[in-house]
């Protein structure tokens, strides 16, 4: 059976969970879309995530490639349409990267080849608020989206890959006090990923 | 069976859906935490709504009081402690209350007699996102609040009665393009409700 | 020449600066509206800031009492109406008020005796964005606020007193990388406090 | 002397003032950083505004431009640095791109030509809020500033050119009841893009 390289993050920052980390989890070895799911779960340093994304694709060799993030304070499922050239800011690592081009001599941005309307509307169709986002920022969610879209476009392969960003967790929430994120139920997170592979299988 | 008396509102505004209306007309005729809910849908107009609420409170006499509404933007269910003594605002019915006072000679604010922190445990402890709200605003959602104390008030009867703000539910986002609210399943907020009210009736 | 006892906050929690207290010591001994200006500013610890509002009460004997704080997030100038019997949250001593009420027997709110709407319409005659707000949370600007009521309340005094926040000013900004409240220039800060002084010695 | 093309928008949608175009005129035919200004106004409309672009570019033959756009709810002027090959969304000629690739044929994104970080840093230096934004959105902002660093790519030639997002003016929020934007007074705006200028002058 095909598989698919699904991955999330890990709870970063002042964060007490991550759901992208937790859905992956979730789905790790199920059969969806007719994929086998290879769930992982990342850091969130940019290097050391890189590396780890790089190894999984040699050793998974997927049919299709998905990556999730949190996007702390959206309030929909979000997948992305842009990755841009561009890593900044301060990761899991401690230390901060002040801004630079993630591949020096890649294009300025590639578009995801996920199937995003079909996505979005499949969602939808299911109940769950979405819509396609152009903006996935320049942090270690848009770091990994860049290099796996980098990596097809210099292999000249044509996997759908991309990334979807998600609302928090309802668990986020109730682990911190005073944080005010929009957030879902763990299961519709989980549904709504669910309904996004389904998405792409159907290609 | 002692009854409750469980209000929310009709959609407004731009609102094409009020997740509030839809948890009462849910919950009608159901047995929750020894109460027999009596659930009504009120429109967002002030005086109209608290004139149905002054009738039903005749007709039902209930041993409890709660009324439901929407906030969009919130991100937690939020019982709300302190009804003022304001309204203020356009309504459902075209014209514009310029503000002034609801009662001009009641409290300029009440205390809700929910067991407001009892009923934040209960929603947290089932995993639903939660927390006790100061301001129930100035609009209907408040009049309705400020009325329903200032008449216990002026009775001194001692009834557990005050106001719960809802994030909005999926299908407001889902029926209309490009609103960026938080929200939940309408499960989940029915979930929520229910668990207040059996707080409420644990005291 | 009447005395206008005008107070702001320090600086607090992660925030770098604080306009309200900035503001109050520009305007010290400055004459406006026919006041002459008691600028005074407050530390961001409840008990602390009720003694010391206490005392500058007696020592300056004031014909008018505005209180500023910083709303870090809002757009505009916001006098309040409405000051709140309850006091919550961790302040600047290091321990955190776990909610109950300021005066165990005091009313459950006071409306401001300040001329809100004069005030507003000035401001925005001038060319500053301004609008009355209904809460002023329940920290500790609430609580000097209402503690300044509640000793007229008490005393049968009829001051012009109240409570004013203020946006961020530019400055809090430029201290802070990543920060993103709206945030004012100085100088329109203070020109907006003036305005209001004015609108109160006009009454 | 060299000309710089500065363009701005005109109010658009609910909104009743446009601070870019207002501060496009105010600096038409002003001597800033070595350069002369050459201010226009853009309708918010995707072909009209491309259309009127490519003729000033003939008609000025600038030595650098500089595109203003609003963004209301932002705190900060924020010079951009990706232009995206995407165009969507309802304009002012009342008809709605679905959204396409802006050139079918162009790069997914070109980077600004200005000195981003020399720009910001010119802008903090002088006390006004400024960062660097790594997105200018899909609307005709976007599609203003792809179309020009388009049109320099395609002839090979490297003026500085790009796209400058400012917060609302004061003018806005005093225009319209019940609009929460922050908004800085106009004259910091003008001075603002003024520092911008010469930032790209001194280069």
């Amino acid at each position: 059976m095909r598989r698919l390289l699904l991955t999330g993050f890990e709870p970063f920052q002042q964060l007490a969970a991550n759901s992208s980390g937790d859905v992956a989890q979730f789905l790790d070895q199920k059969e969806i879309g007719g994929y086998r799911i290879v769930g992982r779960v990342l850091p969130v340093v940019f290097e050391e995530a890189g590396s780890l994304m790089e190894r999984w694709m040699e050793e998974v060799t997927p049919a299709a490639v998905l990556s999730l993030g949190l996007a702390a304070g959206r309030c929909e499922i979000t997948p992305e349409r842009f990755a841009l050239n561009w890593q900044e800011g301060p990761d899991s690592s401690g230390s901060a990267c002040p801004g630079r081009k993630i591949e020096p001599e890649g294009d300025a941005a590639y578009y995801t080849t996920l199937p995003l309307q079909r996505i979005v509307e499949r969602m939808k169709g299911y109940g769950l608020p979405a819509s396609i986002s152009n903006t996935a920022g320049v942090y270690v969610c848009n770091y990994i989206f860049y290099q796996t879209l980098h990596r097809l476009h210099r292999r000249e392969e044509t996997l759908p890959a991309g990334f979807i960003h998600l609302p928090a967790g309802h668990t986020l929430l109730l682990k911190t006090e005073g944080l005010a994120y929009p957030s879902w139920p763990e299961g519709d997170l989980i549904r709504g990923v669910s309904l996004a592979i389904e998405a792409m299988g159907a290609g």
